[in-house]
């Protein structure tokens, strides 16, 4: 620690990108299945961040912050093939740093059929035990993890769709559903709660039959090359069709020409065996035979116990887009529509997610949260890391968040809630633009994160490693957007803050923040007079116009970091930047309007950055409530991200205030004015992950405002409450601007009331 | 026609024993699938009847009847395979009448895909347009067709179960039912009634898939070489099961560990392709595969629309044991039990009966029934026979019966109702004993039929072809009993009266039974005037010993022919040999008692045999009946069988009573006594199986007496009845009166009475 803010570098990037922080791991869990191996595991993970010496903030100036080491938690979970088990226990026992003789005694959790198998291997290589865990409960703990905290876990599948991936929000209400899970053999549960769960059915027809059947049909020397077999095949060289039968469409059944008839149909009516006859076709035929029947026996079985969601698990499909197309449209066809078939990016890790849970039963709960890390988790269909340049591994990173997260209250349909106003996935136009953007944007963030540690001997290394990566990660995301869930401004930018924090730049904008919010103070004063002395009216209308103009100081906004470097932009400067009326959304005389109505009782504001914005535009809109007696709730970042001012810093900059104005002074000691921390750390806002406490507090607001790009524009700029609720923010991206139909520095103002 | 009773021999029997009677076929249908052909046809067949001259009836004595030429009508079903459809064609168009000219503009019904592709050869070939059928609605109306009128149609399959076989009655309410069609592919159908049905779903693993993979995967020939080699692999070298996985049951899902988890999943394990494989056992995995797969998708079907029997129609199952065994079980696993799975005798010709029914659908209604000719048809799982040396072909005959039958309404649980007592394909013991006992009796047979065509030159021939062909059949049944339905004694009589018909002895009994009748008519007045000196309570005893007395006369019966060959046993005789009491089963008393209660509305009495039974012992007992005011109906059987009455003989029979006894003369003229056909043309009574006149009588009877072996021990010793029953009979069998627990002679008086 260095009270001076000196950063003291504590990690370099792990050179070995698999298997991570395994000095630390503490407890382990493993899935063993025919062909995948699952190795999950805990690890505490030391993490810098910038402390506040809360009582001498009111005296000092810039020496209030310290970097203090903390530690935080993530999860692992590392997949390979079963046959290089022995290869991967070698490498975690010989990196563990707690030694064989220590781990003896403990247990490991375990799972899936090599469970029995493999047992005396995992007690010779690592010490531990071996705490059989029943199968199917695992893969159900591990389904409902999954869904409750990652975002966009479960997708739809549209071949040659758009979006050709259309995931779904994570959810609280995840039940019932049917889980669907495709091993060697499959097996059906339908699921009601987390205790209440069925196995009702199953086929022994499953990826071992897909594969050795595959083997006698095939010289596929694995599994994948099989399936790149089918990709490349005819079936209607193989499968009698309906057309073959009846010479087009049965049309009285409503049967198309080109449905399978028969599987393998067409092979008894060929003279010669081999007559026109590939073994990709033959491939395809055998993948469409299989994916076919488990679509439609799990399209079935969800009918008869009246159930809409399936959800697929397990080491077949493997989000090979054929397999998956085929099931989804067998399950569509069979079900008439009525049951949807959803697909998990990580399909792969239920069995071990949940037998690590189980060996951890206090996390299941209410107490925590799990964001997945961008940075260390493989994404759908991305190519595998190697571990000792010769053992392929995919990898989930998952990094704790307490406490547990939960909806906003206000949501008007929190089941259907989007965060994001655009699809990066399905807009092809906007996806280019941004990813364009971020990569041109990129080396604004190295330099501030070169500049935030300038004592550091290995921060120029870790700024290049930083950068290499994220521009790797955009050249993957422009092949495969789909990889990580939805692409959005939001993912991208978070994508950002997960990298920095791995490369151990905790707080790149942490200087700029200080500096901007101490200038400003130095303005309050004055300002507060001059809108005293307006007209109520005017004052209402100046009182937005500021909270706009101080929108308008935003170091993520690429143009404006621009402006700004300027050094002679002031507030005067933005206040003249704001367009005249009407604006892009103009709400604003309905909200003057509202004004002089009965005040709200209790609003929250969720506030954007640092410096101008909430100084000169937040705090006098937030006295002007107050001195109606609302009760105010500023809800600020729970972790920095550019230069958004964060909870803690609100915190001291309120103290700061209050030595300024009596209104608010008074209001924070009777805790009229609070200031509660939102749970993000990015720059946008998920108004389904909040804090509980947050949430709490919520329930019981009148007027939800929410400012900025971040949280107004890049999100939930069409979310619906069930209150009143204020958008404030200006456009600071000329293409975005454009694209919704106005300038650069374009209002919007959107201000709804609901109708008791 | 020879008015002497000199049989013309007007067939010998066809030398080509396929395709018979194509010299009078009328009306064509034919069903083309892509591994099977079933041609359907109806032809007019000419057999000789007895006639008898009503009106000259009183005053002549033997020459009072005639043989007749009369017209039958019969339905022929010929199935063979497709690549043998040209020969089969040309063998109908050289054999046909109707030369090809007088077929033109004529049409044949076509189903199945092969429709389609045939149509040019068919017209070529037969001259003959094709009006195609769709194949759904045809394999509906076929099975239907075959459920409503062919006994024991539809039977449970129990591999290693006893009886193996478990047969189903015919039924008039066979709704609703699942009837899953297994060609190439599966189709499947919801059928609520005739006219309301509806392709619910389907799967394209059927058949073909089958044949397909098995083509690729195995050396075999042909789709039945195929099922060889399944029935001799095992399968466990190849399907991965649950114990090979979890060490044993996995029992917390109640998975037995000799499940298969995944099938074919075990050959990705092993090394070497090869190691340790035969295509013995691929084919067995394969056929387990693909069966319990159609097994599980039926039984989901029928779980999602809440049927509870499933019938199997096609090609694929052959009823091949494995096959049957493998979807019962399938079936009964996924529905626990709840889903009856049903298959048919005559599962390939479904289509084809549909086809030839939609050409005639006056036929399809309440006009006519029709029953399976057991001399004409082929066994389950029975070899083929050979058209020209070279085609293997299965047949199915049915002759026409009018009018349509119907049940009779005074049964207590129709749809339960089993005619027979025993069940010989269950009943090894029983079996063993009857199929003997039938060999040595038939000699009986062959003399009588001789001897009832005396001046006939083919006579002797044709009697050494009946036997010869019944030996084979009761050889046949030794090996498979289930072969053509339930073996019971009913179907071995029957078939012995099938084959009689066949060889062109349409009644070799006819001369002993009026020898009989005239003869004891003698005895009646004498007899009438014992009785009626009697005091009342000592005739009403005296009747039934009389009845029972009559009963023992009966050529039928091996040890009774024996004794009545002597010619020194006359009714004193057999009164004597009736035991004393209590008898074998003895409600005389119970009978008695009621007799003094308020008599009984109407009382119908299934009859027996002629001679000493009818004259001496029903009409005695009718008589007395008759003075409480009761109304008779007398039940005889439609068509001669042995010396069981008649219908037309007992009508003249009542006419020459009248001269003797006055109250039978007016009661016959007050039609207070008369007598309806039964419908039955064997000795056994299948009270499914009734006349609706009769049916339309019983409705509104209060006693139903049933007389004699076949009617009340063979069959109907437990049918319950809605109304009061009286079973007389003795028993001239001495292994079945033992195997009662009696002896020879033993008498059943089984009165039964319902309490309102």
């Amino acid at each position: 620690m260095d009270s001076k803010g000196t950063p003291v570098s504590i990690t370099l990037p792990e050179s070995v990108q698999v298997f991570r922080n395994l000095k630390t791991a503490k407890r382990f869990a493993i899935d063993i299945g025919g062909s995948l191996t699952k190795i999950a595991y805990y690890s505490t993970i030391p993490y810098r961040r910038v402390s506040y010496d809360k009582d001498s903030a009111e005296d000092a100036q810039n020496d209030t912050f310290t970097y203090t080491l903390s530690e935080g938690a993530r999860l692992h979970f590392v997949k390979f093939e079963t046959k290089y088990i022995a290869d991967c226990l070698n490498f975690i026992a010989a990196h563990l740093v707690n030694s064989h003789e220590e781990m003896t005694g403990k247990s490991i959790k375990a799972t899936g059929g090599g469970a029995y198998k493999y047992t005396n291997l995992i007690h010779e290589k690592l010490g531990l035990s071996v705490d059989k865990e029943d199968e199917m409960l695992c893969l159900i703990k591990g389904c409902n993890f999954l869904l409750k905290n990652i975002s966009d876990e479960a997708f739809m599948y549209h071949r040659n769709g758009n979006p050709e991936y259309e995931f779904q929000t994570a959810h609280t209400n995840i039940f019932p559903y049917l889980l669907v899970n495709i091993g060697s053999g499959v097996s059906i549960m339908k699921v009601e709660s987390e205790e209440k769960y069925e196995r009702i059915g199953g086929t022994a027809t499953g990826g071992g039959t897909f594969w050795g059947l595959g083997c006698l049909l095939t010289n596929a020397k694995g599994f994948d090359e099989l399936l790149e077999l089918a990709e490349k095949g005819d079936h209607r060289h193989v499968d009698l069709l309906v057309r073959d039968i009846y010479g087009g469409d049965y049309k009285s059944l409503g049967l198309p020409g080109d449905l399978i008839a028969s599987s393998f149909g067409k092979i008894c009516h060929k003279k010669d065996k081999n007559e026109n006859l590939t073994e990709e076709d033959v491939a395809r035929s055998l993948l469409f035979a299989i994916s076919n029947d488990i679509g439609q026996i799990a399209s079935l079985y969800a009918m008869i116990h009246n159930l809409k969601k399936v959800y697929f698990g397990g080491y077949f499909l493997r989000n090979h887009p054929l397999s998956m197309h085929t099931i989804s449209y067998s399950i569509n066809y069979w079900s008439r529509g009525g049951v949807q078939s959803l697909f998990l990016r990580h399909e792969g890790y239920l069995g071990a997610i949940g037998a690590f849970l189980k060996g951890a039963e206090e996390w299941d709960g209410d107490k925590y949260s799990w964001l997945e890390n961008y940075a260390g988790s493989s994404g759908l269909k991305t190519g595998s890391l190697l571990l000792e340049s010769n053992v392929p591994v995919h990898q989930l990173e998952l990094d704790r968040w307490e406490p547990a997260l939960t909806y906003c209250p206000l949501l008007k349909d929190p089941a259907n809630y989007v965060p994001d106003t655009v699809d990066l996935n399905a807009d092809q136009e906007a996806r280019e633009y941004w990813l364009k953007c971020f990569e041109e944007k990129i080396d604004t963030f190295v330099t501030r994160a070169k500049s935030s540690q300038p004592h550091n001997d290995t921060a120029n290394e870790r700024a290049m490693l930083f950068k290499e990566k994220y521009i790797k990660r955009l050249q993957h995301l422009k092949i495969q957007p789909f990889a990580y869930g939805n692409l959005t401004v939001r993912s991208l930018l978070d994508t950002i803050e997960h990298y920095l924090r791995e490369f151990d730049f905790p707080d790149p904008f942490l200087l700029q923040r200080q500096q901007e919010n101490d200038y400003t103070l130095t303005m309050l004063k004055n300002r507060l007079n001059e809108l005293d002395q307006m007209e109520v009216n005017v004052r209402h209308k100046e009182l937005i116009v500021s909270f706009l103009a101080g929108n308008i100081f935003d170091w993520g906004a690429k143009e404006i970091a621009k402006i700004l470097d300027t050094q002679t932009f002031g507030f005067e400067q933005a206040k003249e930047k704001i367009p005249s009326r009407p604006w892009l959304i103009d709400n604003l005389d309905k909200w003057i309007a509202r004004m002089k109505d009965p005040p709200y009782k209790k609003v929250a504001i969720f506030v954007d950055n640092s410096g101008a914005d909430i100084v000169l535009g937040v705090l006098p809109f937030v006295r002007e409530l107050l001195r109606q007696k609302i009760k105010i709730i500023l809800c600020a970042n729970s972790a920095p991200a550019l230069n958004d001012v964060t909870y803690t810093e609100l915190t001291i900059l309120l103290k700061k205030v209050s030595g300024i104005c009596s209104i608010i002074e008074k209001a924070v000691n009777d805790e009229t004015l609070i200031v509660i921390e939102n749970a993000q750390s990015g720059p946008c806002l998920d108004l389904s992950r909040l804090g509980k406490e947050l949430a709490e507090e919520l329930r019981t607001t009148d007027l939800i405002v929410l400012e900025g790009m971040g949280r107004a524009v890049h999100t939930n700029l069409d979310a619906e409450f069930t209150c009143d609720s204020l958008k404030i923010a200006v456009i600071k991206n000329p293409w975005l601007a454009k694209r919704l139909g106005g300038d650069m520095f374009a209002v919007i103002c959107k201000f709804e009331q609901v109708t008791n």
